[in-house]
């Protein structure tokens, strides 16, 4: 898939596209698991951004069904950073994207799921001063923005960077725009450079979005690449692929059920594995405990060591594990979500 | 150009698609000087529009600078139909096209111009209770319906309908998304069908809206085919060649000077003028006189007349007399234009 084949790719990123080892800087970061447990690889100017006084966060979501615990990690390390550093974060829930694309029915719908995702979202610890949660269609401003961006973006340069021919509609090359202008706006409307948590395979996004903030001369985002949570089926997480994914909405059987179908680094029976141990390196369960487990590298590793040596035994040890953690965690983000004013977090036109 | 070549296939274009000959539905429209002066040329489904009870009419213009005596008469049309069928007028003033097509440098310029123009076209006579002007990047619901309209439009289509390329910013095909729902607004929000003046080789937007209404569900269109008042050069009024049109802005000065250049069907000289007689059919002045003089056919055609035989000369009859005819319809207009209560037309955000 093309988060690993880009993944494999990153030495050439590092020299093509002035995209840097997250390790360069790290120490400009307080400690955290994130950078602890490898979940942010790399960076683009996040030195510069955070040499600023003021700047601000970004990072959106395409409300077309619920959140599974991917999204939920990369809004954890959003609000991670507004806490850390104490800026405004902005999240744009792109509902233009979702229908152009045809992953939605409606605006309606997307808005409806927009709102339910954002309960979650604001849940996470954010700060209702300094975050400003939107559904991008509401706002007039979106589309006048975008019609500024869209004067410096050439129909080739679009279809080139998201892959599409002309046999698609006319709202997926302008949606490009729109997603500019949801990374750009804190810059046009306050003058903040914007730091953007993204995948390396979407970087992309960030080389178009900077060539328009030259041209406007403004100050160019920042990027952090973020790891993905691997799927459970040991393919990216997809909503088309339901089982890939734990979902907010999923009930406790059915996440008992995807986690102990889950693929793990085990051996072929428990009996084998008590023997020859397993390989948590090529293991999805084991990425997980990384993102929602493990507090430091010593930690990660002491459990990789049992599990190399078969002390202890996926369905016995790591997927009872890793589903009390994610029922737990799930269960306190719900009662958080359930309280939440939202109100506080919605950023109404 | 494009109006003359189109006009030269108004045959096919009867055959292919769907456009009739106004002749066959004269009888359903009151006496009126467009119709007998021959401004009105052709329709699609104004039969059918005019056996309905309520419908709209719809007449944009792209605000980048003064309005020429040629948009003065397409409103004139506009507010016509209005006052004769009781009607609602929607009057989109579109600085997102201006602005995609790079015809303004930013969208407050082009909003300035709107209003300067909104002026204008409300003293031609417009009903401020039934009048909606808008200025259309203004509206979130212009991007959401655009969003609604651009999923059945690929950008195959719309490259070939507006002969646009690659090389094109993004802005413009969508824009074309835009201009639909500029026409179908009034149906998507009263279930009002719209009937939209336009020229013959315009019509292509015609039918990519009609394409959309069928794929939507919703009433298609009608359209009117206004023959364009022809620039004083024989060429078509263009913002970009100030001498062929005259502009509300123009001072009386500038009108005696452009109307005394101004291509005509007369003789090489006074003398063999008067001699030999002018050429009317293929006289400028004439056309313009038929915009803004003759009341009925027999009234141009003893005025045709006397030019075929000499009677008249143009630099001494026609020239002046148009000249007269347009410092007074401008002098008046201003005067309706300076006291009108802008805010009772504009459909505000």
């Amino acid at each position: 898939m093309a988060l690993e084949k880009v993944t494999g790719d990153i030495k050439r990123m590092y020299e093509q596209i002035k995209i840097r080892p997250i390790s360069n800087v790290e120490n400009l970061l307080p400690w955290n698991t994130f950078l602890e447990m490898g979940l942010i690889v790399a960076h683009r100017d996040l030195d510069k951004i955070l040499s600023e006084k003021k700047w601000a966060i970004v990072s959106g979501r395409g409300p077309s069904g619920p959140l599974h615990l991917g999204h939920l990690l990369v809004f954890k390390l959003v609000a991670w950073f507004q806490r850390v550093f104490n800026v405004h974060a902005f999240i744009p829930l792109s509902d233009d994207e979702k229908f152009v694309f045809g992953k939605i029915g409606s605006l309606n719908d997307a808005a409806n799921w927009a709102l339910e995702n954002a309960r979650w979202i604001a849940a996470l610890g954010f700060d209702p001063k300094r975050t400003h949660i939107y559904v991008s269609s509401k706002h007039s401003w979106v589309y006048r923005y975008a019609l500024t961006v869209s004067r410096h973006l050439t129909l080739s340069s679009v279809k080139g960077a998201l892959g599409v021919d002309d046999s698609k509609n006319i709202g997926i090359p302008f949606y490009a725009a729109v997603q500019i202008v949801h990374i750009l706006q804190p810059t046009f409307d306050f003058g903040l450079r914007t730091l953007v948590p993204i995948a390396l395979d979407q970087d992309v996004f960030m080389r178009l979005t900077r060539d328009v903030a030259e041209k406007l001369k403004i100050p160019k985002p920042a990027s952090v690449y973020v790891k993905f949570l691997p799927g459970l089926q040991n393919v990216p997480m997809s909503s088309s692929v339901p089982e890939t994914a734990i979902y907010v909405t999923d009930n406790e059987k059915v996440i008992y059920s995807k986690i102990m179908r889950a693929h793990s680094g085990g051996g072929i029976s428990t009996a084998d594995h008590r023997k020859s141990g397993g390989n948590p390196d090529r293991c999805v369960i084991y990425e997980w405990l990384k993102a929602f487990y493990f507090r430091s590298k010593e930690h990660a590793e002491r459990y990789a060591e049992a599990c190399r040596t078969g002390q202890i035994v996926c369905g016995y040890d790591c997927k009872p594990l890793v589903y009390d953690l994610i029922v737990d965690f799930l269960h306190k983000l719900k009662n958080k979500a359930d309280k939440i004013d939202l109100d506080s977090f919605l950023w109404n036109p």
